[in-house]
């Protein structure tokens, strides 16, 4: 199909790092993050196809790709990537699939969990011996007294549900269009985050700003907001200031505005557990996602078809 | 049925923080944390009723206590308590019966993920900058490839293993004796140590030493153990030492065997998650609790009948 090697675009080490090796004798590999301009590599170069999980894909960057066939999203979110513009221009989109989706609704009930738990504070009460003179405080609630609110109810919002069932806490969900669940749909997202005690956000990573100011005061001094979804999707300054003042009670994020996180951002910010937007990564789901993004890739030399195509 | 107010013991002032005040009028209360000497305070006053978590109560101290009748275990382990000594001199023992099971594999489902998942290795490195300069380690295994042993599976290991179930990893079990089960038993304790990845310790109380240093071998350097049953239940020295030179890899532990425990003991032990035995201590299961003792303790002046009582 290709008289010379097509040309694939490694936006990051870690993507090369995933591919491990496979496929190298089959394409010309252009690592972005190699040169001095990146914009000066795909003006000279362009690609046929291009491997990210974050590069901004948008109309005129892809006016300058005019040879690109295929954009490889090797994960769940693709609101980096304008699908409309993508598929207006012939080139196809595919991310993982469901590749992962069990992996972050784990992550979700870990940092659930560790939450309502208090894991951090309980872990220094014994490491700085506070245990030694006081009954550690029995302030928290049973995780059966809990109304866990999920937005987004897909794949992961599901595997959250699935997994929360045996707890015993109710579970209720909202998302923007009503569908057939197990769970009740609350009548509007305030009124989910009015009723819960742990909003999970689990919608799609393109509902920027959705999570706002209002939302968060509605979770409340008690409440505790948990995303494993994308860090835009809440008002993160807002978020932040309501820990702050006490309005919001907790939360735990594996997702953040900014990727990787400032410290200092976050530094004085209390009742917060953090982590390095690890949710999907197990040994297992990165060779199930490493199979999807080589199968593919060989799509384009192979003419096979590709697999999670996305067509919105 | 008693000419004076009987007498109620009370071993430390959290049980009298949990009475709150009830059956303060219809008791002598005797508070044994006051006096300079317990012994003597028992000797010279007695008790009708003992209410206690950890005092030990054999055959000799119960030989000083000719006017006991109901000692009340506000909680599930009662393995301080000589119960055949007990009933032997016509002494009533209840515990909380099932008040807290759920509380208690809610806690041990908090300590599986939290190891798992790494979640104190992953929230170092976001609060202390890691993540600006490196990708956070891919190296943990997912939830669905685990194989969870439980050691018991009584009240509390069922509710754990039915926590796990939606996870999606292996579950077995492995206990004294055999009983219907929806899984499979293994034929023993090393068998179940060897064959899984994390092995949470569910059994009574009673079962002192039986995680022993050929166990904790076993489970392996890249194995985990949980512990939310009793701390006497594993040969603790050799855990630390395990742990230290790398032959267990993690360990996550609600319980002790010294509580509270010292820091120190633990301070150079890697890869732990260590918690102040609050496994079931919510408000929800706290009040459960309660009425639970004071029912039981109404029984006493009214005659009523004890519940949970505890016959062998």
């Amino acid at each position: 199909m290709f008289d010379v090697k097509p040309t694939l675009l490694l936006f990051t080490e870690s993507a090369e790092r995933m591919l491990d090796g496979a496929l190298a004798d089959r394409f010309e590999i252009l690592r972005l993050w190699e040169g001095d301009d990146p914009d000066d590599i795909i003006a000279a170069r362009g690609a046929d196809v291009i491997v990210t999980l974050t590069l901004r894909l948008d109309a005129s960057l892809l006016d300058r790709l005019p040879n690109l066939r295929l954009i490889v999203v090797p994960g769940a979110g693709y609101e980096h990537v304008d699908v409309v513009a993508a598929r207006a221009r012939g080139v196809t989109v595919a991310n993982a699939g469901n590749t992962h989706s069990g992996d972050v609704a784990d992550h979700a009930l870990a940092l659930v969990l560790a939450s309502v738990h208090r894991l951090p504070e309980m872990q220094a009460w014994v490491s700085n011996g506070r245990w030694l003179t006081a009954s550690p405080p029995e302030r928290r609630h049973a995780m059966s007294a809990q109304r866990f609110g999920l937005v987004g109810l897909g794949n992961i919002g599901n595997a959250i549900a699935e997994r929360l069932t045996p707890f015993g806490g109710e579970i209720a969900w909202w998302g923007p269009r009503a569908k057939p669940a197990t769970w009740p749909r609350r009548e509007s997202l305030i009124d989910l985050a009015r009723w819960c005690t742990a909003l999970i956000v689990a919608t799609r990573g393109d509902a920027a700003g959705l999570i706002d100011a209002k939302t968060i005061a509605a979770v409340g001094p008690k409440g505790l907001i948990v995303n494993i979804s994308r860090g835009a999707v809440i008002d993160e300054d807002a978020l932040i200031a309501a820990l702050k003042d006490g309005s919001l009670g907790r939360a735990a994020l594996d997702v953040f505005a900014q990727e990787p996180a400032a410290p200092e951002r976050w530094r004085d910010a209390p009742n917060v557990i953090l982590t390095p937007h690890v949710g999907g990564v197990s040994q297992e789901a990165t060779e199930r996602l490493r199979h999807a993004a080589i199968r593919n890739l060989a799509s384009v030399v192979d003419g096979t078809p590709v697999v999670n195509e996305i067509t919105a």
